[in-house]
């Protein structure tokens, strides 16, 4: 049954593009949603489950009857089709995988064997193919046979018809180019067709699509032979998705799955209370470190004025230093064996930054001095000396440590982009004060130490 | 002259995809590439020379010879010209541009007028457009004819004959499906064409080309003529130079302009010293927070002990609400209106976060005290209370401070992807102290203090 407030709802959403369609849908209940969906014209509402910027859709599908949800599911592109159905629970995802027609639904089961993240899990198999045998004119023919079923026809595969392997790619554009009577394969451009492995990261496959310029990157098995191919939107997507991983992870939490407002509270606190407890565990080597100059801080009180201010600098140059690294390595432009040449250059950058506010941090005291603003006793030049040499020692180490924990995670097989400031921070607190007070103990010793 | 080295490095090359002739020259000097290309067949030179990954393109056209330097920029696309040329030297770039071809001067020298960053400098004027007179044959005879020349063809503007406003696009699938006789806007499809001003930015491009998924998105003046059109690769190139200046800021460093190698080390030093010493200066208030406490300090030294482990702790929740709220605000699922929700939902996760950290704390101290691994003293109970509730209070306010930075800035027509981990760590570290020693004073007045 269709309310009337259901088709009225429709009928609103009847004007829009898919786009603006999902933005109104977002903002209601997922059976409201449901409803309004039944009620449009069947390729409307395909178009509409076909984007993936619509939020809940597993739920959305849920509250459907059955029979349209198998429809829907079989008339979406595949890919799209199995990221719903993994959202599913697992008996309704069982129950409507049996409404889709055997095509769909094994490409579907195929898609979904595939690691999230991986080109496997965000390819179509909705591709063109023809035998390397075709003609330009026939496999023009073909292309505008197969069109309504593909999601892309702008680059078309020629497959050896005898065992079926990827010979090359021929695109559109070259096809309308091409002469009828020719064979297919006189159109093919590149030397040899860029291909990737089902568990290729997606990261490496829109790095891959970036350098080639290419608008569909082929996947294949061990034998070469095709199993889809990820398009440009699809790597859009991606790259947009692991942008957003990588600053929640130097954000210093997990990244969350879903949009801010969509998470539920414990979701959230889960995701950010692991991280914080272990800087807290770890940052907790700062009271330990404390206390084991608690005689020198007792003797000179006046010390722990600075603490704040000098470990923080630490923490800020080691942050920079780590979102260089982590970028560069993302992007390739550096390699892992190259972390010698990058200790090479931080260390001066940290030295020079280090001297820099040593100068600012020994004028501040001696102004505060000199200007009568506090007393901080006869010793002041030595603690002045003191602060500006440990600035030089702390931002030079943050700046080393910074630079290099992307490499070590890398080296031990993480994602350089784990590295989080936060956690570079608490890294360079623990090391910043015994350096803090043990310059101290040099400039100090027999007078105030 | 090509020498013998020159024309070993090119045949090199020659057999090499262009993505992987890049690579090549950006290991040795411009002079050295510029010889190489110069050795190349020319439509080689020109396609490696199209290619957005070779560094220092400017610097290798400035050591080619004039003429042929001013035939490699009129060949490649315009609007990597406009790059190159935009890069060279000024009195070099006048000079070469005067060598290019009337109508792709022309075009360079209109892309380069707008601004860094925005679609009119990224955009290409080499696309494809007809009069809404054509049927659809005449249409594909003019795009067969024209294609050489234009860097898509995947996409086709229709313009109205009279005025040259942009009509409809039509896409050449739906081309090469549609009957040749047909009136070329028969086949349009979408119920009114998305176009972009030439100041809009590059993110709100790659937003509406995903938002769409289109391969090409039109920018048009105000009277809706078109100026040239912004294709997927290049907002793929986009998105991803937009995610490291992302991520540098938020590391809290002026964005890299070029990768970390090939940057000078004074380069380097001014874009990380601004902010280090902006930091530094605001932090400067840790120091004058701790001088106005400092009778409390030396009465109750044991406090200074957890000062780093507590502030640390709100600068975290700080960073990890920031880089949540960053990409939400980013990706447009939160609007500035919304701050107030986003307030409501972090005062609560704050304090659940801060109650976690407050009992890991209060055990610490109390298991410190009771396995006699450090003596806080007879009052170490109150102590221990005094460390806990300030972690609530501190890990809460962290929280809201980190989600309102962004809204803040943004309101202020900032990028909220200036708000820095280690900026929000500074604005939580002043009020975490003050948050400290007015909890203290509540706790310990009377015994301690």
């Amino acid at each position: 049954m269709i309310s009337d407030l259901d088709a009225a709802g429709s009928a609103a959403l009847r004007e829009l593009s898919p786009a603006d369609a999902v933005e109104r849908l977002n903002l209601i209940a997922a059976d409201e949603a449901a409803k309004t969906l039944a009620a449009l014209p069947f390729a409307q509402a395909v178009s509409i489950l076909d984007q993936p910027e619509l939020a809940d859709a597993a739920a959305i599908v849920t509250a459907m009857p059955e029979a349209l949800a198998g429809r829907l599911l079989e008339a979406v592109a595949d890919d799209r089709a199995a990221d719903i159905v993994g959202g599913l629970e697992p008996d309704v995802a069982a129950r409507l995988i049996q409404r889709v027609g055997a095509a769909s639904r094994s490409s579907i089961e195929t898609l979904l064997a595939y690691p999230a993240g991986t080109a496997g899990s965000i390819m179509t198999t909705e591709y063109v193919a023809v035998p390397s045998t075709f003609t330009v004119g026939a496999t023009l023919d073909y292309v505008r046979r197969v069109e309504k079923s593909r999601e892309t026809i702008y680059a078309i595969y020629v497959l050896d018809p005898g065992n079926g392997q990827l010979l090359q790619v021929v695109t559109l554009r070259r096809l309308i180019m091409g002469d009828p009577s020719a064979p297919i394969l006189s159109l093919a451009a590149a030397p040899a067709v860029v291909t990737v492995g089902p568990l290729v990261a997606r990261e490496d496959v829109a790095r891959l699509i970036r350098r080639h310029d290419l608008l569909a990157l082929p996947v294949v098995d061990d034998a070469q032979r095709m199993l889809g191919i990820v398009t440009v939107d699809d790597v859009i997507d991606a790259v947009i998705a692991e942008q957003t991983e990588d600053v929640h992870k130097f954000g210093g939490l997990e990244a969350l799955d879903r949009p801010y407002m969509q998470i539920s509270f414990f979701g959230m606190i889960r995701k950010r209370a692991g991280w914080l407890c272990v800087l807290f565990l770890s940052e907790m080597l700062t009271a330990s470190a404390m206390q084991t100059f608690s005689d020198e801080l007792a003797k000179a009180v006046v010390l722990t004025l600075f603490i704040p201010l000098i470990m923080s600098s630490g923490g800020n140059s080691g942050s920079q230093a780590t979102s260089l690294l982590i970028r560069s390595l993302a992007l390739n432009e550096i390699r892992l064996r190259d972390w010698w040449r990058v200790a090479l250059r931080e260390l001066p950058t940290g030295v020079v930054l280090g001297v820099i506010l040593g100068v600012i941090g020994i004028a501040r005291v001696t102004a505060w001095q000199m200007l009568g603003l506090f007393d901080y006793g006869p010793h002041w030049g030595l603690i002045a000396t003191t602060v500006g040499a440990s600035l030089v020692g702390i931002v030079t180490f943050g700046s080393l440590v910074g630079s290099m924990l992307p490499f070590a995670l890398k080296s031990l097989r993480f994602d350089p982009a784990s590295a989080s400031a936060p956690f570079v921070a608490t890294l360079v607190d623990v090391s910043g004060l015994v350096i803090y007070f043990s310059i101290a103990l040099i400039f100090l010793k027999g007078t105030l130490l």
